[in-house]
């Protein structure tokens, strides 16, 4: 099989690092035990090339033989196809995973990202539109931790639907909205405990520190 | 193959009619040719059997066989692979699809949903975390612009990642927010010009409204 091939960028500032989504590719490709490179794309003049494939001007994308693929959700799914790992091969437990790997880019990530907004921009002014946005993440928050008291995955096993979820709920912890979800919290510590998630930590902060030390 | 079954809510105020989520589902079905029915869950008392369902409290959920699926994304990718239409066969017509499918819900629902919120709040006050959440809609709007400009669909054909963009960008038109984006307003009238869309929406206003003379 070809190596994977994560495109992130060639350097960003200090606040989304460590939380820059190449990491969601690189702890499962680690999990998987499959061979990958990363490569650079600019992050401050973004070509033709860049849109081309990720129509958006983010990172990743994961390239694999003829293939070029943008999104962490798809990337993460195709990933668990090849490798046979991070997904059950039966029917429902591949569903259960599917269903959650959406649930927390489309159910809880949509809730945290306005939080993070909002945090980022220094913004506290209680507006009806804030404190709907507010109370939307507390909602599925708590119904998140409902769901994990008692269970230590979303599914049977460690799964991509948990670098998604956990990775997520990392990012809103970030900001302190985890404090009164104890479930949660324990969960995202129990997932980043995981040597392949430290180890994507650490490559992707060390790929960046190397950028900085190329401008010096 | 045994029949598809939606769940929805037995009843929802105006304002969610004709863009509750079960049209997306019941759209895919109907342009796959697969047959399935349609179930309710109270709106108003919503069970722990239906959160052993859909652990948000929202609907649709999708039961086939021995699963039952919920997240809009995954049971139109779950259809979609059973029906052998709206998704191609060939890994690299697939992974598209896929990448496109998670970018409508990831990329663009995530910046719909925030507008949405405003608007429903009847919120106005433009404050920073307001401004930018204003700017990342704009601006993930025009990358899908820039995009559409010439294509019909997002892939070669018509699939299940045209479904939930065009339904997505449908939400934020209802606010307006297509006025500067004419080829995402022209995607949205071919979308919603096909047979199976006129269908399912017509179903699901009926559905409602048979609720309310139930009530009566």
């Amino acid at each position: 099989m070809a190596d994977f091939l994560i495109t992130t960028f060639d350097w960003v500032p200090d606040a989304p690092r460590g939380y820059v989504r190449d990491l969601r590719l690189r702890w499962a490709l680690e999990e998987a035990g499959l061979p990958y490179s990363v490569e650079s794309t600019p992050f401050k003049d973004r070509s033709d090339s860049h849109f081309s494939h990720q129509p958006f001007g983010q990172v990743p994308w994961l390239t694999h033989g003829n293939v070029s693929i943008f999104e962490s959700g798809a990337d993460l799914l195709y990933i668990a196809e090849k490798g046979g790992k991070l997904i059950p091969a039966d029917e429902k437990g591949r569903s259960d995973v599917i269903k959650w790997l959406f649930a927390g880019l489309n159910s809880v990530e949509t809730a945290v990202l306005p939080f993070t907004i909002f945090k980022f921009s220094g913004d506290e002014q209680q507006t009806p539109g804030r404190q709907a946005l507010d109370g939307f993440l507390s909602a599925r928050l708590g119904h998140v931790e409902r769901y994990l008291t008692n269970r230590d995955w979303l599914t049977d096993d460690f799964s991509i639907a948990d670098i998604i979820m956990s990775d997520v709920l990392r990012l809103s912890d970030r900001f302190g909205a985890l404090a009164d979800y104890p479930s949660c919290r324990q969960y995202v510590e129990r997932a980043t405990s995981r040597p392949a998630f430290k180890k994507a930590l650490n490559d992707q902060l060390e790929h960046f520190a190397t950028a900085d030390r190329g401008k010096v």
